[in-house]
């Protein structure tokens, strides 16, 4: 009873967040035909550029919105996936009637079976958990037919939260309890990560995190091909008809 | 990767646990071949036979465990599973080294992919967590192999997590987080707990309960075919190469 | 010290909310002759009243409020308590302070001795949290003199939680630490959620909801007369000159 | 439906823990003819001792048992209570099934309406957590009628918490959600805590909580008649035909 | 490599919410040499000025406003610290991208390398929380070169929370970790909570908890010198070359 | 205030907890001229000596302990501490009133200003949440004199958590709140953990988590030179004249 081919979503704060959390997992679902997009309420022009703002004297709001405008696609042609954005503004992102009803018609539009959005607890860039508490009413909100009407009404995608601020989970108190192997797509989330000429030192801080995932999952599965890692919470429980199982490695010995 | 024939091993307190919280469930795994077994820590003889002790006076443990004995005996042969008794006592369950790792062979003996096990809260029952932090002690000494030397190492069974004294999950603090949709083998967990004749209170509480977390996980797949869930939540992380996903049914008119 | 005849005040975020989480206490403290007073933020025209939207193509907004006026005014009538409609929109809810204000004064005209609010956390549908973090807002407003100077300030009410989003307690981590006996009051309750004819399936879900609660409190007080009832939480600590006891059945065999 | 003459049992850890908790509770309660009565796991001979064994050259724990007891049961006196000691012994309290069933017992021959135990977190003297937890055990055993069998079974008083470590409340996390005001035994109280001379600083500080505790309730109630009060929560839901409220009092003017 | 000489800025909601919470701390920072700074969000005209409309009949907010500047001037006065009011407005506290803007120019402004903010949950005065978090998003703001280009942006004050709603710690689940010794200072702080003359309860209560406060620091430490204490919890981890000890005194007899 | 010259002690569950946790931190300590001892509830004989028992067939439990005494000694040593073997077992840690009046004399007779213990949830490896609170229970009975009579007691000391099972803090809900940066020592640390040759996995795993750790609190304090770090938590809260600030880095630019 497994999606084959989810259409996924992933709706981030700003206009790098989704290569540094989910990266790996997009380029999954891009390889194997699914359709992917990326929407993001911001630019990150405030919060998440300041090389930009830094190395060009000067400049203002629009010029960074300019600058990032291209980065980010450029990352997410690298993932082979579809990006758009939304420029609602960042630092602080507020939230209104007006832009909860665009973002439903977004994922009415979309219509993602798989829903990836920010953990909602972030104390070092409320942003992130603003967007994450946006999009939960949205979700709600896309089910319900006297919510723009006229337009048809979105039910029951999967919704998983990605990682709060990183590397900073304890203090986001964000539990991973999924985890995705992206040994296979590392390669492609580290070209992702080189298009976002502003933040550079993402590549190294992200693939220590994807060690770090992976060191932790390895201690759950034995599997020691598992290199890197994503990680993830699910919002809405699972149902099935059985339990879910992952395939286990032969272990014989086991450095805890 | 999922394991097709998965080995399906349930812990239990006392006699009587697997058939409230996980009968379904294990019905289903029999039915589709899969070798399947409950293992009693006790018979329950204190905690949960207060019919035995009343309807027969000047009865004493022993013959209120040889009563418990052929009804859980029953219940078992009702889903079609093995069961074993480790006769440790109960109310209260005392947890020494030897006991656990009698536990430890018995895990390393049946080699579970699938282990069920007891919430670790539990104010109302104190036995349930008791038997589950002990269940959660021998996961890991069964993966040394300085425990019981001689014995083959077990790593890495999934590790979910039963409901806690029912239908109580609210103040065991127990989050539901997966569901199994147990229409199908409803009618067997029936049979199985009319066996428990000493508890014939269980048929109408569990079929009631087994209705509510139907209605829970409708509101969130929409699936209206399911009339009778168990819940469940995870130990151990998940992890795969993708983020789970369930089919959902096609939904135009939504009743919140 | 207790008082005999309370004013009783309940604020919904939608116009149904009261009829689904505490309508048989409502019906309870009218049939004493208490006055009983609904307040509700909006008539949940979006975010409630999908039917109405389903079966009247081309209505509008405006349209669906006529509808949810009618039927919830019928409902309190079933009751035998007044409704107020605020008219402040949903799906989402937004709080602003001179609305804060005008509960301010609703709250202040009607002096309730017992006011009945949303729970605080209700992932699933926020609007719901939303208002019940209004009404603690209110709460506080109402006490002092510089807002809406002129009026009469309200003191110490005492304030309940509600449920959260039904039946869904466990995800909204709502732990029911008071329980309301509805089997008086249940035929009224049942006829109050009959008129809210767009939502139909109020009355199956909501009567396993209270029998589901009734076998909770059941399984603490040994009283099997109780076969209804709904469920409470409360904001502010109790004070007494001793510690509130209630009468327990005599018990000689206890099903657990 | 309230009962009126409650039986109330206390059951502290060590001889004075019910002096500084609840002996303003137990005055009232006593005052009121009902049968109070304190049952001490332990003497506090080793962990809230220092004063007899440094006051006491050479002493050993018979020793110091001899003078808790004596002093132990003045307090008691002084409240017009009785107190009995099981002399399990402190510091560290051990729990067996063979003192769980001798507590089963003394629930069971005192019959209580009221239980009052030790709050389970009490990271600064797990001997109170220990034996809050065991009385959690103990309440359940003694609903069995396979526990020392023989025996009437006992089923539901109303269980509370008393503070955990005092005044330490914030670190053991307890928060107080029912408070008693004990302005009118608070000489009594004084009065019992001075009999225990080995611990003579409980005075000043259990003089200065209870003010604390009244300063709190105040500002709930705006009684500014409540001049000491005492601290409980709850451990068993409320069960009733309505919500419990308490009288207010009119207010003019109240300082937040 | 502790900074000697801090630059501390205190952010209140309220006018006087820095004389109850840290006027002990402040004026100690003060008497160092210290530049030491609070900032007002608001006057509290609406919150916390009952005195003030309810002796001057006929008075608007712009008069209590008048009031509220003279009196906590006075009390910044008599701690010797500048003080600053944002005119914001309270009751509720409203928070635009705008008046954030200006939050952050104040502290690129003053620079503090200590920043005292309020805790971020707060049931029974709202308006602390919503300041709490609104400080948390300015100080992320200031970091970035894109929030108010031009101004200097400000790097990683220590940053610590104040209590919440006094004296109701454990109702806003507020746990000190962190205490101020304030014995020497303390009759600066009575000095500073007697000028803001609509809240002369204040004396005795503070007076009350600085004394509670102090009776739990002397339990962890022994010092029988500390007569008088705040408490704080810090929002950042600290980072050193060695875990921060502090000093303890020689005890032999210690009552618990 | 700050103690210059603290006395050091680590007390593990099992022999090479320490190398993982806070070798670091006892390096710095001991070149500063420390005291610094380590104290072993186990030789981790069981649970962590995987490749002991693997490389050795036919070796029994004795033949282990033998292995890691000398092991850990070398550890020990690469860092210049002592080091104490208490021998009572692992996998599980069972604690006995005897066994804890041993670690009150070994903390008693050491006299630590700084106590490092375990952290107290560890669902992965249970032995270390056990023996956390072991040292909980024997922090406060040292301080009592009707424990072990004739010993001095010990008042005081400053206790510090050290991380859960390596590297799952999230699912140990470890939230780190003190860093040390020990740069200066890793060289050190690598060394000790090359002696524990049964657990050769050690070296890269907790270089990998140093690295980790050292991205965290550079995030918070811009310190770009700190390459390692350590991870802690407190236990008993701070006390002191003022609160603990760090000294931090001029940022001109800072990447998120």
């Amino acid at each position: 009873m497994v999606i084959e081919q989810p259409r996924v979503l992933c709706v981030g704060a700003h206009a790098a967040d989704f290569a540094a959390r989910c990266a790996g997992a997009l380029a999954h679902y891009a390889s194997k035909g699914c359709a992917v997009k990326v929407a993001c309420w911001s630019f990150g022009e405030r919060g998440e550029s300041a090389d930009s703002w830094l190395n060009n004297p000067g400049i203002d709001a629009e010029g960074v919105k300019t600058i990032r405008r291209q980065e980010a696609g450029d990352a997410a042609k690298a993932l082979g996936v579809d990006i758009e954005f939304l420029n609602f503004g960042d630092h602080p992102c507020e939230v209104t009637a007006g832009r909860l009803e665009k973002l439903v018609s977004v994922m009415r539009q979309f219509r993602p079976d798989l829903l990836l959005i920010h953990w909602t607890h972030d104390p070092y860039n409320t942003d992130h958990a603003i967007i994450g508490e946006a999009c939960i009413k949205a979700y709600r909100m896309a089910k319900g037919p006297g919510v723009n009407p006229g337009e048809e009404q979105l039910h029951f995608p999967d919704v998983y939260y990605m990682e709060g601020s990183l590397p900073l989970s304890e203090h986001s108190r964000f539990i991973p309890t999924y985890y995705v192997d992206i040994t296979e797509t590392f390669q492609q989330k580290t070209e992702c990560m080189r298009q976002l000429k502003s933040q550079l030192f993402m590549e190294v801080r992200y693939r220590q995190l994807a060690e770090f995932r992976a060191a932790q999952i390895r201690s759950f599965t034995g599997n020691q091909g598992i290199q890197y890692a994503e990680a993830f919470a699910r919002f809405t429980p699972w149902s099935g008809n059985t339990l879910p199982l992952f395939e286990r490695q032969t272990v014989r010995k086991f450095s805890y």
